[in-house]
């Protein structure tokens, strides 16, 4: 445990000189263990494990455009991200990680006790054991505080989940390199350094209130329960997403040239190859796809206070691989770049809002990295803006008005929440008292 | 409105002599308006909506047998099942209607206020409007009580939902002729009457509590919501459901002749087609296919008090059409006829419990019939059974002990409790306090 955080920074720094990374951008042509079908253009990994990049042609009511294709990483298995906690004195404590991913800006970040997909702990790759994952199989050696199956980036994954679990323990936890205790409210302070916690422990520390107790605080909300599920029903009924897997080689504005997938036109992301080296993980040497966004994007959160209680402002949000229609998602999600050129109209709703809020409206904001395993260097800027009352009670009908609470007890039945709201969630825990309640 | 139940049933009486239905069974190879495709076997309708029948292929760890083929009715588009409801003096009122479907062994039953497929009140069929339709769609004209997308029979349907819908209005709401008001208590009185209370009201009714109150009545769960929660994700984690459509014409032991699809050894059910005449209908004459089982069914709940408090054994369930994996479902639920000659080891878990039941043991036990628009002539017995100490705290890990408010409490999110389980909560309303809390 670190008495300040000087410590933790410098343990951190320690663990990055103690260990070795390269990342090197490769040809998808040349990918070892990977190879492309040459009927379809999907991108495969030869055991038939781990994931594919394949095609997804689009059409649904709720989004502008209202049908588009692009590349999707299909990933079928549910993998564990899971964080071991423990109170000790009047504090509760997570076991954290120091954990390289190849798409990081920086590399090394914060991750949870326990990040493995299932092809990592049944041990396809034939790497070594994935530590502490004992603590999460059933049955578990702690009280779950938070267990239940929750969606990633529906722009890039289709229908991919992982397991988010919080298993608090009593008995003495053995302490391996790499890993390091850190109280909530430590967290909470790191939380809003760029690039430090990555987005498998941002996702899973959105739970942390079912640990300290904290989801069930009084509140004044505008809607009832009742109300919100009614709006949530209603937005899924009333729109649809058809979906449709197609060869990779055959969506319209995308090409494969230079061992990449890109747009011509550089908009959204581009599939790339990396090679990468490392010296403490499973397997020390390996190959794989990314998707790299053509440039940062903004994940924000517009909120007000109606009768002395903060709401954040809750869309209903379609994106490619969304399993059932919609999540609850951040008020603005985009790359902004995207729409630089675009008429008023095909702006995305309140981002100009976003964009130019001032700095006293300004609650949260911190760079993050998205899913480093996946993902390279994708960074988002997490914002929550209060508006005070320049936006009203009504509005559009796929968004709602909830408090903090309210959208938090949406997580714990999995389903609901998109990671973008749920990585802000975990921004905002400072909102939350810290202590422990026993 | 009804001072005795002797009104009621002179109403109903009345409502039967109203209307002139007839129900003959057809051959499928004559249903007006519906057409097998040459090349796969499937039963469509020509417009292309309604529903299509279609074949599965399904494997799962989490049956035995952990792979089957079966025929499946394939409805993608959502319903509305609504009921309206009032408060009235010290009562709670709901709109209910005197319905005929095709597949109820006695035709006429109670349904919701709205029992309505997408095609239904989109008008595909050129029928008359629904009536009391516009109270359900958005905005309400009332406050939604209870408004979720619930799973219907997950062995015959293939992921199929309908939105389950209660909105309590406080305007006068004009009685059409074939509805009538009946308070909360009556229902509770009715649905233990056999085939009276149709599997579309039952399942709305499921959400009651949400109205009444009595849905979050303190009580000594033996576990609390974190663990449920924590042992749904375990089982939906542990097993995988690999579903793929495949030509009805190609499912090994399945045959079509003589107009029926049907298996040679006459287990589980067949594909039958009927031709419907109503005089109170929105369309007066129609056909279409239905399933039809093989014999009566057996729905049940084995519960017994943990330190007071009445609690049931749930089974996480996978069927054919299930939609995430597994649903939190009856103790039992099966056709017994189906395993008569069956090894020991085959028969369902826990059936002889519930076949073998005392007459002090059993706190439900009524025959209701399933969705009388698809399914022809399909009877269960739903049972509660308490076992007492018999059976113990420790249970297969596919089985939970949850508290009614428990499993009531996840009604709410959707996608977690099944149309059994629904189906049997509603028939225990009487164990809840049925008067308005206001």
């Amino acid at each position: 445990m670190f008495e300040e955080l000087t410590q933790f920074y410098d343990w951190f720094a320690a663990r990055e000189c103690a260990n070795d990374y390269r990342v090197n951008v490769q040809s998808l042509d040349a990918l070892d263990g990977w190879y492309t079908d040459p009927r379809t253009g999907n991108v495969h990994h030869r055991s038939g494990r781990f994931f594919s990049v394949i095609g997804v042609r689009v059409s649904t009511e709720n989004r502008r455009p209202a049908a588009w294709s692009q590349p999707i990483i299909l990933q079928p298995e549910i993998g564990i991200l899971g964080i071991i906690a423990k109170r000790m004195g009047d504090s509760i404590y997570c076991l954290m990680q120091a954990k390289m991913e190849p798409g990081n800006v920086n590399l090394l970040q914060l991750s949870p006790t326990v990040q493995a997909t299932r092809s990592n702990f049944t041990r396809v790759h034939r790497g070594s054991a994935v530590p502490y994952l004992d603590y999460f199989r059933s049955p578990h050696r702690g009280r779950p505080v938070f267990d239940s199956l929750q969606s990633e980036q529906g722009s890039w994954f289709l229908g991919k989940r992982n397991r988010n679990m919080i298993i608090e323990v009593a008995e003495d936890v053995p302490v391996l390199d790499d890993f390091c205790w850190l109280s909530v409210a430590q967290l909470a302070e790191l939380i809003r350094v760029p690039n430090l916690v990555n987005m498998d422990a941002r996702t899973v520390l959105s739970g942390i209130p079912f640990l300290t107790g904290d989801s069930d605080r009084a509140g004044a909300p505008l809607h009832s329960l009742g109300h919100i599920l009614s709006w949530f029903t209603e937005v899924k009924s009333r729109n649809q997403l058809d979906r449709t897997v197609v060869p990779l080689a055959q969506l319209p504005e995308w090409e494969r040239s230079g061992g990449v997938i890109h747009r011509p036109d550089g908009r959204h992301f581009s599939v790339i190859g990396v090679e990468v080296q490392a010296s403490n993980r499973e397997v020390r040497q390996w190959s794989q796809p990314m998707f790299r966004p053509a440039e940062r994007g903004v994940i924000a959160f517009l909120g007000r206070h109606f009768a002395g209680t903060f709401h954040v402002l809750v869309h209903a949000r379609t994106e490619a691989g969304t399993a059932d229609v919609v999540e609850m998602s951040p008020t603005v999600a985009c790359i902004p770049g995207n729409y630089a050129a675009a008429p008023e109209a095909e702006r995305p709703r309140y981002l100009d809002l976003v964009l130019g809020a001032s700095a006293t409206q300004v609650l949260v904001d911190v760079v993050h990295s998205e899913e480093g395993g996946r993902f390279y260097h994708a960074e988002n800027r997490y914002l929550v803006i209060d508006v005070g009352d320049s936006l009203p009670v009504d509005v559009p009908h796929d968004y709602c008005w909830m408090t903090i609470d309210q959208l938090t007890g949406f997580i714990r039945y999995g389903n609901h929440v998109n990671v973008g709201a749920r990585c802000l969630l975990s921004c905002m825990t400072d909102l939350i008292p810290q202590e422990a309640t026993s």
